[in-house]
């Protein structure tokens, strides 16, 4: 692990392209640092066109500055061509941390590619830290360290923001000012040519001045670093996270954006959620959901509401019930004592009805705030004539002490005062029932993922070596049969005797089918004969062959597959494809319709653990048709656990399978086990 | 319908309970209408108590205001018991037009409710326009009328908005104030014991101050009557409704607020889509989708985005991709002019680059504009150095003027001005660019509707009384035979000889079923014999006799029922529940596990247009089994269609049918029909 502390916790800076030219890069970061940093910081610019700068001592160059002791941080914003020299400069002085603000690198086409893929050299040569290029810089508001060319320095705060986009993190800089929100620290990933996410939510994972990491992202460096990283990090505290370019034409856009290609959806949607992360879908939802999770990060029973006005109680119960979360149902002695208060419904929604006062309203609030199976509670008020909001405030912090309490004050002027001191608390109020149900459900979100994360992969012994021999020339059912994978009774027979004896020993009927790389969909030629007896195997021998050589050459014809008959049962598929993120990422789903019409499928990336597995399973609508329906029996899904654990393994164990697909499982009742009936991949080489 | 221009253009206006006590909703209001009407009102305050109040004159009674002409509007704000007395003086003094504020009536229970339908008789007999009881009043910016007891008078602005919830008004009013959010009217509907939302979308649907028609309901007060006016209303504007009480949770709340019970969310949803209403799922959603529709009605082409930061770029056209929106596709000479430009890229999204100056984003802005396949631009502008946002509000207000432009200036204080100087053009910024999209896809969505409100459903000739007789006593296939819908040939057998005879005529093989009210599950208890040939009828008809009184007694089984039997095809539901707003609720599914499993089913309000029955066919999701899947004929649609409109004629005409059942039916190969096999009906008496 890199050590990142002086990054972040410099006692001396250098700026590299530090100007006196208002309005340019070098310039405002100059200005930043001397702002942020007074007094802590030694500040040293660079640049051999002056002498002073901003009052500061101007060196020409990093190898002329004439101090004693290190530099802990150089900040460089000169033209990219530039940055190599300085670079090297950095690994003489013995500088270790980097932050290269310069553009011009792989965003910028195949020349920029090559000078990035320099820098990346030299940071490996000398162990350079190297933040960026192509960034706008890092701030710690703890260490009063503005390394940034934002037009403001935000205020101190808990969440500690990431962002791919040098744009967006200039936005959400002077966004937040205004909206009063705080960060640990914020960094700007650039091109993330040395330094990546991982190495950031490593570090901050064990930040003490941060409680919540949010990212935006526009993709992952390495996939399984980072579901192992995030993992770790999100058990100890929660990681938001905004990924765009998640749809095609999204995607289009973000490949020539930052020259990095976006993956699969469905890949990141279930690696985030496999490492504890919440997902956010927009930016309202990406900092609603840290701000909650600033501050709660469990929910430990149902959500009461307290409102003095029913419309907004109604909103937000409608809300509640349309986001999973559930309505808390109270204990018979709040009821009891909601009662003694005569309001107009002691069950929840509370409403304390719209002429009560502030002191009813705490009242109630208090006493829904004793009951045990209140896990947080939304707090809704309108601005009656009776309500003082600074009042009302004040019984919100106080019981959010011992229960999460979302304050939902509606108004403008009339609540402002009271939201801003919620705020200094880092109390987030919404105008809105349903954001704060929302940002509610964000923390349910996080309780549900990041528990799952530690379960490790169960690991069967399995005859890879068999799968090894076999994987070149002949793919097929004796893979899956290596991995204990239950495929039907089967045998390869080049002549009719050869069928019949294989027939024989596996018993009637059997199922017969040409093998032939030429010949994909079999049963449309006609080469595929189901249900055959015993009479029938050698005619169906010559009538396979025949129609298979009117398809192709006799050369291209292996044999004819004998197999047990599998009949009955109900048809899934499990599939893979190697996400190049993220590699294998498995599928499930039922057979037919439901994949082709519904998309009824979950997603998991391999390795799976036991509980990834059964949720698989759980996760698509058509459980209930494998649960059994309408009285039907339970159909053996322990047997297929088993199979998409050991499909797991052998995908995760041999790489050059690049798709496959298991398709029909048939599986029977509980008890009786299920068969691959049909198996095909594709791989490398 | 009721004129109420004088309602919301009063001349002289009474405060019947006028006080001079601070904090008092008698004070308040009299206050408001003082400040808010300067010069153009005249006001007479009513309180026996006072001589004076607000330096008004103050009068005993309504009868004793001894002044010439009418008194064009009453506002009442005394206990609930003496309101009646009031109403009467309002009778006599000719005074039709009042705004019942005073709580205590339907929803304080059913003392209340008797007060209400006291309210109720004196507004019929007097021909009063009625607002209210229990409501924060109403408002009218372009007539400087504020007759509520809100805390400010809002800006005009080009909304109407309705609020069935007095609290929620009172927060709007506040939040719209500092949000700079304009009304043109704002009515607090109360009770709705008189004056109801139809009355109000009538009238808000001619008013030339009205560009949108905006509302927060709890329930509709007559559903048919509802839909015929949100039709016509949405015809000449957009309406926008927020409906609370969706879920099982919320309507229980709701029905304890305002003693309204909250019908369901199914038959709403579908109301709301038939009458062209756009349909808003939060407090954000309703605002965010009014204030868009107050400006563009209609996108004539796909959506452009220029920004000058590549992440929100993405965000923008992700969003755009998952709404059901298009992401524009430029024309050639588009592309080519932004080539010239040298942006990042050329096509959507065109990103101008980080660097690019106001001028350089404005001229991008201009070419989109011009492309004829451009139908609305977003335009996302991160703070970069070199942006003057008051410039780039300019760039967007004049562009405005020839297509849509939805601004996303991203940031705080550095957006401020802009973003104020854009409101006052009626332009909402939006921070985050899914909501930008999410603000489109409001516009797409009353596009899509309000087209299709205006076709009237067919009109089949019948056999109603062919119905009539059967209703009563024996409903069934003749129910259906009689609206033309398609059963299979049968007949009724008492006796094994009759049965024979009737399954001569039909041909076999034959379904024979028992005809009995007591046994709803026939084949479960071997009631029901199918592919019945001409050698087993007799047997079987003493087999189902057999069984049938095992289970209940002989007089209660009617006979056996001999159908022609159906075999093949895919099976499909069609259902009426009837609602206790909206009345008959149709349901459209296919059969078994879909409408199980996966609930998908689709519902319309009849009567049904042609449009509506093809949609709602359309609508579910395994259309694409009815329509063909892997090379499978197309299902006959057509005979569905025909099926669902008779049915909705039924359904119509006989309101005695409370539900229905045509499940299953099954259709076959395009013009091969389709047949319903079995039919359930409760119907009331």
């Amino acid at each position: 692990m890199l050590e990142l502390d002086k990054l972040f916790n410099p006692g001396t800076v250098a700026v590299v392209g530090a100007t006196p030219k208002e309005g340019k890069v070098g310039n405002t970061i100059l200005k930043n640092l001397v702002a942020s940093g007074t007094g802590m910081l030694s500040i040293y610019a660079v640049n051999p066109k002056y002498d002073r700068i901003q009052g500061l001592k101007c060196y020409p160059s990093l190898n002329e500055i004439d101090v004693k002791g290190d530099i802990d941080l150089a900040v460089i914003a000169i033209p990219a061509s530039g940055v190599p020299e300085v670079l090297e400069q950095c690994g003489e002085r013995g500088i270790k941390n980097v932050v290269v603000i310069s553009a011009g690198f792989k965003e910028a086409g195949r020349e920029g590619a090559v000078l990035e893929s320099e820098l990346v050299k030299l940071a490996r040569r000398y162990k350079l830290n190297l933040v960026g290029p192509n960034c706008l810089g890092i701030i710690n508001t703890y260490a009063n360290l503005n390394a940034t060319f934002g037009k403001t320095t935000p205020d101190r705060g808990s969440i500690a923001f990431l962002s791919q986009s040098g744009a967006f993190a200039l936005a959400v800089i002077d966004w937040a000012k205004a909206a009063r929100v705080g960060f640990s620290k914020i960094v700007s990933l650039g091109n993330k040519a040395v330094l990546d996410e991982c190495h950031f939510l490593e570090y901050l994972a064990k930040d003490p001045d941060t409680a919540v990491i949010t990212m935006y992202l526009e993709d992952v460096s390495e996939g399984s670093r980072f579901m192992s990283v995030a993992s770790e990090a999100s058990r100890t505290k929660p990681v938001v996270v905004m990924k765009s370019g998640v749809t095609e034409a999204g995607a289009k856009a973000a490949s020539s954006h930052t020259g990095s290609i976006a993956g699969s959806v469905e890949a990141y949607r279930a690696a985030f959620a496999q490492s504890g992360v919440v997902e956010a879908a927009s930016i309202q939802e990406l900092f609603d959901f840290s701000l909650s999770l600033s501050r709660i990060r469990s929910i430990k029973g149902g959500i009461a509401i307290v409102t003095n006005s029913g419309g907004p109680g109604v909103m937000a119960a409608d809300a509640i019930e349309g986001s999973g979360l559930e309505l808390a149902t109270f204990e018979r002695g709040t009821m009891e004592k909601l009662h003694a208060l005569r309001l107009a419904n002691s069950y929840n929604p509370v409403d304390v009805r719209g002429d009560a006062t502030t002191d009813e309203f705490g009242t109630a609030l208090n006493i829904v705030a004793e009951d045990g199976h209140v896990g947080a509670i939304i707090a809704i008020l309108s601005p009656t004539a009776p309500i003082e909001f600074d009042k009302a405030g004040d019984y919100v912090v106080a019981i959010n002490a011992k229960k999460p309490v979302v304050p939902v004050f509606m108004g403008g002027e009339t609540v402002m005062s009271a939201v801003e001191a919620l705020k200094k608390r880092g109390i987030a109020n919404y105008f809105d029932p349903v954001r704060a149900v929302e940002s509610l459900r964000a923390v349910r979100d996080y309780e549900e993922r990041h528990e799952r994360v530690s379960e490790p992969p169960p690991h069967f012994s399995v005859d890879a070596e068999r799968v090894r021999e076999q994987i070149r020339h002949k793919p097929g059912f004796e893979l899956l049969k290596a991995y204990g994978i239950p495929v039907p009774a089967y045998g390869k027979a080049e002549t009719p005797d050869e069928a019949l004896e294989i027939a024989d020993r596996i018993g009637y009927p059997v199922a017969m089918k040409i093998i032939s790389p030429d010949i994909i969909h079999k049963t449309d030629v006609g080469c595929v004969k189901l249900n055959v007896n015993r009479g029938k195997v050698k005619e169906s021998f010559f009538e396979i062959m025949r129609r298979g050589e009117k398809y192709t050459t006799a050369r291209r014809i292996e044999g004819v597959l004998v197999q047990q008959m599998v009949e009955g049962g109900k048809e899934v598929i499990i599939g893979m494809k190697r996400d190049r993120h993220f590699g294998p990422l498995l599928m499930f789903g039922l057979g037919g319709i439901y994949v082709e019409v519904f998309r009824d499928v979950s997603f998991r990336i391999a390795p799976l653990s036991m509980s990834d597995a059964k949720e698989m399973i759980r996760d698509v609508r058509a459980y209930r048709i494998l649960h059994g329906v309408r009285g039907e029996p339970m159909s053996d899904i322990d047997s297929l656990v088993n199979v998409l654990l050991r499909f797991s393994q052998l995908c995760v164990e041999f790489p050059e399978i690049l798709e496959a697909d298991l398709n029909p499982i048939k599986v029977f009742e509980h008890g009786k086990g299920c068969y691959v009936v049909d198996f095909k991949m594709i791989s490398s080489d």
